[in-house]
Order: C-alpha cells, then sequence, then structure tokens
C-alpha cells in the first residue's frame, strides 16, 4: 500500500477516513464538526443529485426554496419534534458584530439582540408548513409536490466526515394531500425511488422496511427507511421517507375544503437523502487501494494515461488520444485524459486507484505501433491488451459490467453477512462477532428494543416490508411474534 | 387589469410586488428579510443556474462546497473586509434549546453557549482562504478554480424581494493564482461570461465596468461590475468580479513555493452572480399585464390551451395536442400542456400572461376542423392564426425571434434612458426626472462622489471599460477630468 492508507483489517474507520480525504472526497474545516466537500466529492454528489432530482420531476415534483433560519417558537407547534431536535440546534441569537472596545478584532454588538432567536433549520417541516398555511384553501390547491435541495445544520457531538457532520447537505421533499391513502402512497413511492436509486446508481443493495416507533422520525407516524450494510457489519440508514399524518397540519393550523365542502386538515410526507450516501459509497465498494466510484456516478468513467519519455511521444499519443476520446464522449462516456508532465504514470496509476476511476487506459509508443491500448478495471484490478479500433464498441459495456459487478459483490456481501438467530445468546454472538444484518423475533415492545440496544449496541434497524409472516418468539423475552425484524449496530 | 396588479406608472414599486407574488415566483417568509422562491421562481434560478454553471466548468472551474458558519475571528484578519461586513452578520451563539422551566415552549440553553461564536457566511472569502492555506503548497497547486452555489445572510434593514433578502442564493467564485496577471485575466474572464449571460439569456443589456474605490467590495483591489437598467430607470448591479490582490493571501497566510524555489503570495479573484437577476429580469421585462420571460430561461416557452365545450371535445383535442407536444418537445422545446377543466380559456390565457409564457397556443374544435392553432407571443401581445402542420417549423425561429426582440427593446429602453452631462445643474435635472444612466465627467476623488451622492441620491455605477478617453471637467468640481464615468440612482 503505497498510498499511505490504513487497511480495512487493521483499522476500518482509519481506512474510511484516509480514503475519504486522500481521494479529495473532503476535508475538515475551521468549524467543529463542518467539512468541506472537494471538487472531486462534490463531481459525486453532483451526479448523484442529478439523477434523482431527474426522477422527482418525473413524478410530479418541483424545486423550492425555503428559509434557512426558522423562528424558535415554529419548534414547540409539533410535540415530538420539538423533542427530537430541540438539543442538536444552532441558535442565531444577535445580527451584527462591533469593534471591540478594548482593542483589536469584533465582538458580537449586545444591541443586536434578536426579540426571537432564530434556529438554523436541522430540517425544515415547521418553516415549510407555516408557509403551506397560506398555499392552500381548498381541494383545488392539492396535492403539493415540493422539493429543496438545501444545507441543514444538526449540533452533533461525535462528527465523522459525510455520515455525520453539523452542517450537511440533502434534498427535502414536503408534500400535502388531500386523503391519508395517497399521503402514504407518496411515502411509498419516494422509498421506491430512493432504493431504485440505490441500486441501480450506487450499486448498493437495500432492504426496505418501516422503523419501530422509538427510531421514527420525530413527528412521523409512520417512517419508512432503506438500509444498506458496510463492509464492516454495519448498517447506515440510507434515506428516509415519512408519512406525518396530519400532525404538522394540526400543529399549523392546515385545513382545507373539500369537494363536499368540508373543513378538513391537509395529509403530509417528507421524505430525504443526504450526503451520507457518500460514506455509503466509499463503505460498500472501497477496498485497500482506495475507492471504487459505480461507472453511473463517476465524475470520469475513463481515464487514459499516456506512457511517454519525451515530448515528441506525448504528442503523438495525445493526437491518437483525442480521436479516441471524441469517439468514446460522443456515447456520452465521461473521459479524463490526464497528461501532466510532472507526474509519472505510476503515480498516476496509483492516484487514479485511489480515487476510485472504473476503467483506465494506458497508451505508450508501443501500442501506437501495434494498434493496442491496456485497459485496467478499478474493481476488479484486472489488465487486458485491447485493439485499439475495439475501444469504441467495449468501453461502454464495460463500464455495465462493472456498475453490475459491484452490485452483485456488495449483494453477496451483505447475503454472507445476513443471520437468522433463533435465541438471544446466538444473537450476541453474532452481533459480537460477525456483525452484519440478524433477522430476529421480536415482541413488538419499545421495552424489549432498549434493552436489547443497551446490552449489545444492535438497534432494529427495519421492519422489512417484503418479509414472510412467520410465527415465532422474541429472542429477548420469549412472548409471540408474527414477524422477524432486521437487527444491526449501525453508524 | 383583470389581474388585480398595480401598473408601472401608477406605482412602480407595487407592480413590482405585485408581479413576483402573483406570478409565483417568490412569497414573503415569517422571517423577517427572508423570501420563499415558489417553484415557478426557482425553476427560472435553475435555467438561470444550469446555464452559467456549463460556462465556468467549460472555463476549467469545479464545484465544492465550504462550511456555512464561519468563526467570528476570521472576520478581523483582512481589515476592510470586517469593515464592509460586520455591520450585517448574523451571529451563532448557542447550540441547544431546552424546555422552558417556566412552562411551555422552548428556551435557549444557556449551558450551550459557543466559546468562539459563528457567523453565517454572508460571503466566504475568509472560511475559503484559511482553507486554501491547507491545498497550497507548490506553484504545481495552482491555479485553484472553484466555484460554490450556496446561501448566505447580510442582515438587511430595508429588504425587497429578490433585490435585497436576508438570506440569498448565489454562485461565489474563488480562484487562487501564481501571478498577479492570471489572477486579473481571471477576473475578467469571468465578467464577460456574466455579460454574455445577461445578454444573451436574460435578454438583459449591461455595461462592464470598474467600481470606484468606495464603491468596492469589502476587502477588493479591483472590482468589475455589469450594470443593468430598469424601466424605472434606475440602475441595478447584476454581478460583480473581483480582483483580491494579495490581501486575502496575506490575510490567511497562503504562500506557494515557486519555480524558482521563492516562497510567494498567491494571487486572488470572487465572482458572484445571485437571485438578485431574478428581479432584473422582472423589471426589465415585464409590463402591465405580468412577467415577461425571454425564451431560453422560461421554464415553460409554450403554453398550449384547449378551447372546450365537453369532455369529447377536449379528448380529440387532448389527442392533437399529444402530437404537437411531442414534436416540439423532440426538438428540445419546453411545452405546457393546460387541460385543467376547473379554468376556463380566458382565465389560463390571463395565468400564462402574467407568468410570462413566452408563447401562447390555443385550440379548439374549429381549430381541428381547419388543421389551424391560435398563435400569441407574449411579448408583442399580438395574435396569428398557423397553420397546425407549420408549428413543427416555425415554433422555434418564432422562440428566437422573441429571445432577439426583447434584447433589442431592452437596449432601445436604456438607450433612450442614456445622457450625457456637461454641468452639474443639467445632471440634477436628468437625475431628478429622467431617470436612467448619466455619463459625465468626475474628478476622481471619493469626496466629490460622496457629495454627488448625497445631494442626488445618484452614485458612480461604473467607469466603463469601453468608453473613450475624453477631456472635460468634473461637473462638479470643475477639476479636469480624462473619461466619463456612469452615474445613475440604483437598487
Amino acid at each position: 500500500m503505497a498510498k499511505d492508507i490504513a487497511t480495512r483489517a487493521e483499522n476500518y474507520p482509519e481506512w474510511y477516513n484516509d480514503l475519504v480525504l486522500k481521494a479529495g472526497l473532503a476535508d475538515y474545516s475551521a468549524v467543529k464538526g463542518c467539512m468541506v466537500i472537494k471538487p472531486y466529492g462534490y463531481a459525486i454528489w453532483e451526479n448523484m443529485r442529478d439523477v434523482l432530482d431527474r426522477r422527482f420531476k418525473d413524478t410530479g415534483h418541483q424545486n423550492a426554496a425555503f428559509p434557512l433560519l426558522i423562528p424558535k417558537s415554529f419548534f414547540s407547534r409539533e410535540a415530538q419534534h420539538v423533542e427530537g431536535f430541540a438539543k442538536e440546534c444552532a441558535v442565531v441569537t444577535h445580527y451584527r458584530l462591533m469593534n471591540d472596545p478594548d482593542g483589536k478584532g469584533v465582538v458580537v454588538d449586545p444591541t443586536a439582540k434578536l426579540e426571537e432567536e432564530l434556529i438554523i433549520r436541522p430540517t425544515s417541516e415547521t418553516i415549510i408548513w407555516n408557509t403551506y398555511k397560506d398555499w392552500i384553501q381548498s381541494y383545488r390547491d392539492l396535492p403539493i409536490l415540493i422539493n429543496q435541495w438545501a444545507n441543514v445544520v444538526r449540533w452533533e457531538m461525535r462528527t465523522r466526515l459525510f455520515l455525520r457532520t453539523t452542517e450537511f447537505f440533502w434534498q427535502e421533499g414536503h408534500t400535502a394531500h388531500a386523503t391519508a391513502e395517497e399521503a402514504i402512497a407518496e411515502t411509498e413511492q419516494m422509498l421506491d425511488i430512493y432504493a431504485e436509486f440505490m441500486e441501480n446508481f450506487m450499486a448498493v443493495p437495500v432492504i426496505k422496511g418501516r422503523k419501530t416507533e422509538s427510531e421514527r422520525f420525530a413527528g412521523a407516524v409512520e417512517t419508512y427507511t432503506v438500509e444498506g450494510l458496510m463492509q464492516d457489519g454495519k448498517a447506515l440508514q440510507m434515506g428516509t421517507s415519512h408519512f406525518l399524518g396530519q400532525n404538522f397540519a394540526k400543529a399549523f393550523n392546515v385545513q382545507y375544503l373539500s369537494r363536499e365542502s368540508k373543513l378538513e386538515y391537509v395529509w403530509a410526507t417528507s421524505w430525504g437523502v443526504s450526503t451520507r450516501m457518500m460514506g455509503a459509497l466509499v463503505m460498500v465498494h472501497g477496498d485497500d487501494d482506495g475507492l471504487i466510484i459505480p461507472p453511473r456516478l463517476a465524475p470520469y468513467q475513463v481515464v487514459i494515461v499516456p506512457i511517454f519519455k519525451n515530448d515528441e511521444q506525448l504528442a503523438l499519443i495525445t493526437e491518437k488520444v483525442n480521436e479516441i476520446r471524441k469517439a468514446l464522449q460522443a456515447q456520452g462516456i465521461r473521459v479524463h485524459y490526464d497528461a501532466r508532465d510532472n507526474n509519472s504514470p505510476g503515480w498516476k496509476f496509483n492516484e487514479y486507484e485511489l480515487k476510485g476511476v472504473p476503467v483506465r487506459i494506458a497508451i505508450g509508443p508501443r501500442d501506437l505501433e501495434k494498434g493496442t491500448v491496456e485497459v485496467a478495471r478499478r474493481d476488479t484490478k484486472t489488465k487486458e491488451i485491447w485493439e485499439m479500433a475495439t475501444l469504441n464498441d467495449r468501453v461502454a459495456p464495460l463500464l455495465e459490467e462493472i456498475q453490475t459487478s459491484l452490485y452483485n459483490r456488495a449483494l453477496k456481501v451483505r447475503e454472507e453477512s445476513s443471520h437468522y438467530a433463533d435465541d438471544y445468546a446466538r444473537f450476541k454472538e453474532i452481533i459480537a462477532n460477525e456483525g452484519g444484518f440478524v433477522y430476529a423475533h421480536w415482541d413488538g415492545t419499545a421495552e424489549t428494543e432498549a434493552k436489547i440496544k443497551e446490552e449489545t449496541k444492535a438497534t432494529i434497524r427495519c421492519i422489512p416490508l417484503d418479509a414472510p409472516e412467520e410465527d415465532g418468539v422474541c429472542i429477548y423475552s420469549g412472548k409471540p411474534s408474527k414477524q422477524r425484524v432486521i437487527f444491526a449496530q449501525a453508524y
């Protein structure tokens, strides 16, 4: 490992941080818990955003922007909501600085104190429902299908790049409906969109399920989740979709006149995925040599590295590369040509391995003579010599093959890390030694859930949507149960 | 004016607000000075963003994301910068709420006070240069060409939708260079990109120029600006591009080892345009019937309205419209078909006039028989009957014609509102009565500039880049001057 990164076996958390920092995804900042997303990381995030945004629009949603700041009193309107978020709110109390009367620098101007403090949004249900109140009068105004791409702030004590940061980026959809059925259908539709995106673009298999009451979003009637499994056997909640019932409509008094001229409360959903997905991408696919970015999200799908000893050779190679590149780009393939002369080919090979570029093509003077290129796959680290003339036919299928292969590999890891436990001793043994998802019976009580969490650090990731009914007994209490739920330690 | 909007002649500011609110661009929010950008407004902003983003990337820039919050002490590092922004900073002092011990609601937890207060970024030079310090060691690390699309907060006392809001959206480019020449070239390049975008997409003619010292960005060596003229004769600063010299490099101690192995301070630029441009779009093109959105930025370029008396008629029309729509969409034209049955065609005509959709096509049963449609232009409010079969050939050219025509109309207004003043009496008369741009000689001193501003509310919008040298005397002081500058009252 010439790249000075920890191996997964040695130190998984350190390996993760090394990849994020050294591959140029993100960096620490001067503000505790806030990160800088660097250009390479941001380019991946943009690709994620573009795919999701297209899906949101195709299902009738529109983007909008609501204020960053929320009056403090709004949080108290919905009892569970404030309970869930009050402890992690960044609070704006003043609106002006002044020169320090004692000398240098600036201090907060004590005369510029806000009458009511403002909270930097940790999520936007309250400010949005306070706005929807003005937008909704009649059934004709429904549904409202709005999404926003935004930054939010939750004051976290322990942070990790992408996985848990004080400021993070996400999209939050907030919809309003005339009926519960329609709102539930929306909640499920968005969960499906998330799952499809994660599996087909991120190449991360996910399990769709419902959260238990104690793991629900603060203010939700039902929280749906998509759960992924990382290589270290820990789960990651990849996205959530909430059926909010009429909780926010009641808290903000949002009623509409129905077709039957009755005044009814509106039904709500909200749903979001965040830059946390970047962490999953690293942890599901990366290896000890660096990132592996699935082709459909890779900023560069192909990198071309020239092998040359002098300017003449480089000029000849570049001429050929320009042809190749143009032809591949015409197919919509994202190609990067790295002809910098201050780094050796070996250094570049390492660099693009670290950055996880799916396909690397190397071309030297001998290749020009013979009409060949060397094609290396990042996922399998295999190399082949190809006829240059076949690139145009073979690169796109290769990228698709890598995409599929990454998904299958991740699915295999998940399957190998999925266990069934029928008694608590075995359950504890799996959680302590092997990790992964554990399918087990649970009696449905918050008490049992809390006890298991306390004793094993494993939480119920979800009650899977597609699980069969099955009679059993709770691994902890021995009480009867109708369905297995999925336990795991989680990020 | 059935739409219940003020006319420009009656009350220009009210007309502006009516258009923004009633056409669905934006709304007020519960937080003083912060707005909600509604879906229709946001769709225009997305189109602006996509065009600009493409141009930034084509000139080698990459997007990234830096923290929303900036340590207070960072502002004091650059003396002019803190002077410029200290008075309008939103300050985060606490990071937790708690239940109000006196009863209901939540209060700020006094024990959760930050050691150092954090400022919500009003602009990001300080946090970014503090980061660049870690990224730049050698000339090999330069240039850094980064942009971010972000929200910023400046605590404004008097706000107006889009034109001046407490929170606004913008892009801010921040680049680092090895030489002053390269940084100046970057500053000029970005100004050109802005001007090209504004003229070719917004259809707003702009004047490129330099700001006077007193109007410069806080911390800049030179500020370039693009200035537009609104229909009421007031100027609007549409975007700025700053050459920052080595000011921030020195403030944050950012040095690089040159090719000659000497330690040198880095040269900087920053440049930005914001949601303010939305205000210009409204004010330059709108008329007393509503918005007029230039086709290249219009979320819908064409709206099709069916004229029908019953479901059978609607079904027949819809069948035909689907063909038309498909053919137009295949050309990349953005088409909206409004077949809602709860609003009359007349209501829809009004609505899409208000929203400024460039082209409206109406189709009724008689049109089906005759193979015709009614095509209405929003800019000229003219209507024509076209053969249905010609739509495919004629719509795209019509959109281009509207685009050009809007630009020419705006240019004509600007030319008619551009004046030359050679003495102060005439100058005051123009500013007081006609408004517009006034080209006048100025002695180059901040004192004269301040006096003129105090007496007439007119400021120097810019020292135009392309103005000829011309001997003259300052309208105020009578001292010699070599070039006319442009004065105007401004937003």
